[in-house]
């Protein structure tokens, strides 16, 4: 048995997604991770449409159960929040379409499920993701690395 | 000649929606406003999924051309901004999934578009929402008047 899970770190320039299998016995394997791209030059709207479309065929691709995403926070830079908020209300409508069960994390979480340690780097965390799904070379672009961290991080709570 | 434009005033609660009919002579009327309502003890993507619903509803009915729309602005509440923004971004994704021309106004030009004046009351700005559209009432509830006022605000800008 096994469970389908799709992490995302949404953004409106980059949307890293990380796809894993978690096995009932603890297993996990990474399906695929990447980024999904939108350009800088095209009207919000436009952008929140790509994103939505690429989505809708990475879910349909895998057929995922479970969306694990980060909690939204306030950075330092509001405009850029309220950005990423927008595109997170597109992925949280795109899971609510499919169906899929919403796991939602703070970065800390995230951090700490990888690594132990929740102030970890960046490129702590990766190399963590790295060893963990026994990938062959670190996880890139970091959204996706985040995006895989936070999928592996919503595995320890899956029941089958 | 006219066009149909429809006015959000997006929230999670409550999306207030306005939808007027703007014609060449410079005449507007009022087709229809209300608010899109969603329960507190519902999950978030829940909740999306029931806004875009009722916003496919609303523009597959009104079939309008144009979208108008308050800008992000930053709020007292950086958690409540950060939710009202999600609810943005699938107002957003159902403007550009209809192909939909957005236009999108500060609160300021908004209240000064229906009031010319900036720093306008809410009943203020309901009253000369009433006065502009014709209404036998006063628009309720408050999010109806502000798209109703966005859709306005936007009329002046249209061309045929």
């Amino acid at each position: 048995m096994s469970k389908i899970i799709l992490g995302i770190d949404p953004g409106i320039a980059d949307t890293g997604f990380g796809v894993i299998e978690f096995f009932s016995h603890n297993k996990l394997a990474c399906l695929d991770y990447g980024s999904i791209q939108t350009s800088a030059g095209v009207d919000l709207d436009k952008r929140l449409l790509t994103l939505s479309l690429q989505l809708k065929k990475i879910i349909s691709k895998y057929k995922p159960e479970v969306l694990a995403i980060e909690e939204l926070f306030f950075n330092k830079n509001i405009k850029t929040a309220l950005t990423v908020a927008q595109a997170r209300g597109v992925v949280m409508l795109s899971a609510a379409e499919n169906n899929l069960e919403i796991k939602s994390y703070t970065p800390l979480q995230i951090k700490q499920s990888v690594s132990c340690y929740g102030q970890a780097k960046k490129i702590q965390v990766q190399k963590m993701v790295k060893l963990i799904l026994n990938l062959e070379s670190l996880p890139k672009p970091d959204d996706a690395a985040d995006a895989l961290a936070a999928a592996i991080c919503s595995s320890a709570s899956l029941k089958f």
